[in-house]
């Protein structure tokens, strides 16, 4: 039998988990919602519970998985197994020893890693990376967060690198969810433009934005409501993502002229939404700072979708992978 | 006998020559103006005389070295050994084989590589990025140039890595020699300064820099000047100064944020200038828009002065140092 491995993507509102096979395929899904309640145990036992699911549909136990990653958001030690500081968690600021109470819970072993990293892993690996020796991966989403690929290894930096989205875009501006100015997150993540779009709406400017949000039964301004708007033709909507794509252009060119990377790949949860010609926007919009003009990177949509940040935990767990890249460290 | 080596730093205004012993100590220097009329063939010449006067110094014949680097603007192309588009220079636009020409007349084997690099590299084996293996070099000058160290090596990226000075700190922003908007060179640079300060006297606000600048028998806003005149108390100086800090804090801030080295650098004409208390105003002028505040990168001075440049060109010619590089790639 061939050996299967599973993987966890743990976001703020849902944790995505799969099962795949030798070449990567996909077997088995599922995606549950993250317990808004509770604490940390609560929310690795949903994540053992998606697991579950998504190996009994590969017709699996997960105990007989090779081994399961999980990329994670907040500050992940992956020698320690622990995730700290995850804000966007209920109750989960102190460090939390998620490898070992996941690996309990499944019977097999967890391997963990910081969820936009492996979401970028994914990408140069297994999707629209795999022509390049050097990426940047944009995750436009509820922030905007990085990863980075150079000479075909990622670099991590102290543990903090690829925070495009505290790239400075215009000193002095905007307030941004981190609490520093101007960053390019303060104008292209989500959470801010929720912010933006409800000042200008107290300010008397009009929009269905928050009708949508109510009509579909939501609380928050997600990556459907903003592109039923943009469909719409909702003023509001369409200028905050101008402003949006403006500072992802001046940001993401600037981390080219730094790095000079062969390729940019654009995901997030708004980044897949919108699509292709989002992703020719940001590419069109970042073409006149980049310093060499004359052969720009390539700018390319994830290839995996939504399922790229499970894909990419699962390669946590591939003894392949991972011995390659201790081999090249 | 030892071996020795020479280096030479060919910049705008200077020819900078080195001759150094196996230890990378100045046994012998010099300083040529740069030709301003003719072409890459008389700039050539110059700087063979710089090395013979550097190599007199230090008693040796140009021919009995083991090689000379050089450090060039422009597009530096080390394995055709060829420089063009150095746009500081006289009518050196086409690639010329520098290399080739500067080898027939000093007898010698000769290697190029990029200026702002071979400072970086100078300052990571010999400076003040000695203790650390990741760092970023900010040469603070005419414009703003950058050297990227990771994981012990130089970062090129396709060749245009380290553009550092055309990272946008202000979309819409004040206009950069490059012809774009919003670069931090364009609040930062010297050249950049030079204009926002001849526009503001036209605008009729006052300022001794130019009077200083031609009591000095200067026709450009120098180091120097800027130096004096803050001396003086210049208001338009240090109201430019602090518009400059402020861009370098927020743009070196960016790359910190997306890189988290260890270490960055300072150094370049102004940098190095103006010294210790102004790279501790950059260090603050970073400290609000850096991501994981509670670590910041060291920020130090480079430590090799204006030499670093001619230094760095000599490590390009050290078989120990080439083949270690080498080695690792």
């Amino acid at each position: 039998m061939a050996s299967l491995r599973g993987g966890i993507d743990l976001g703020g509102t849902k944790i995505q988990a799969v099962v795949v096979d030798d070449d990567n395929s996909v077997l088995g899904q599922a995606r549950h919602p993250t317990p808004t309640s509770g604490g940390p145990a609560d929310v690795t036992r949903a994540m053992a519970g998606a697991l579950h699911e998504a190996a009994t549909a590969a017709d699996v136990e997960t105990r007989a998985l090779e081994g399961v990653g999980v990329g994670s958001p907040g500050e992940v030690d992956g020698r320690l197994g622990t995730v700290g500081n995850a804000r966007n968690l209920p109750d989960w600021i102190e460090p939390f020893p998620l490898v070992k109470t996941l690996s309990e819970l499944i019977g097999t072993s967890v391997a963990i890693g910081n969820d936009v990293q492996v979401a970028t892993d994914a990408e140069f690996h297994l999707g629209s990376g795999r022509p390049y020796r050097s990426l940047l991966g944009v995750f436009w989403g509820t922030g905007v967060g990085g990863g980075i690929y150079l000479d075909g290894r990622p670099w991590l930096g102290r543990g903090a690198a690829g925070e495009i989205g505290h790239m400075v875009v215009h000193i002095d501006g905007a307030q941004c969810p981190c609490g520093r100015r101007g960053c390019m997150e303060a104008y292209a993540g989500r959470l801010a433009m929720e912010g933006r779009a409800r000042r200008r709406l107290r300010r008397g400017n009009n929009t269905d934005l928050f009708e949508l949000m109510e009509k579909h039964g939501r609380t928050r301004l997600t990556s459907g409501i903003w592109a039923r708007a943009l469909d719409h033709g909702d003023e509001m909507a369409i200028e905050l993502i101008d402003e949006a794509i403006e500072a992802l252009g001046a940001g993401v060119a600037s981390a080219v002229n730094l790095l000079d990377v062969e390729a940019v790949v654009i995901g997030g949860g708004l980044g897949l939404r919108l699509g292709e010609p989002y992703a020719a926007r940001i590419r069109r919009a970042m073409q006149p700072h980049i310093f060499a003009d004359t052969r720009p990177p390539a700018v390319e949509l994830a290839a995996l979708g939504d399922l790229g940040g499970a894909i990419g935990a699962a390669l946590l767990a591939d003894s392949r992978t991972t011995s390659s890249a201790v081999d090249s460290a």
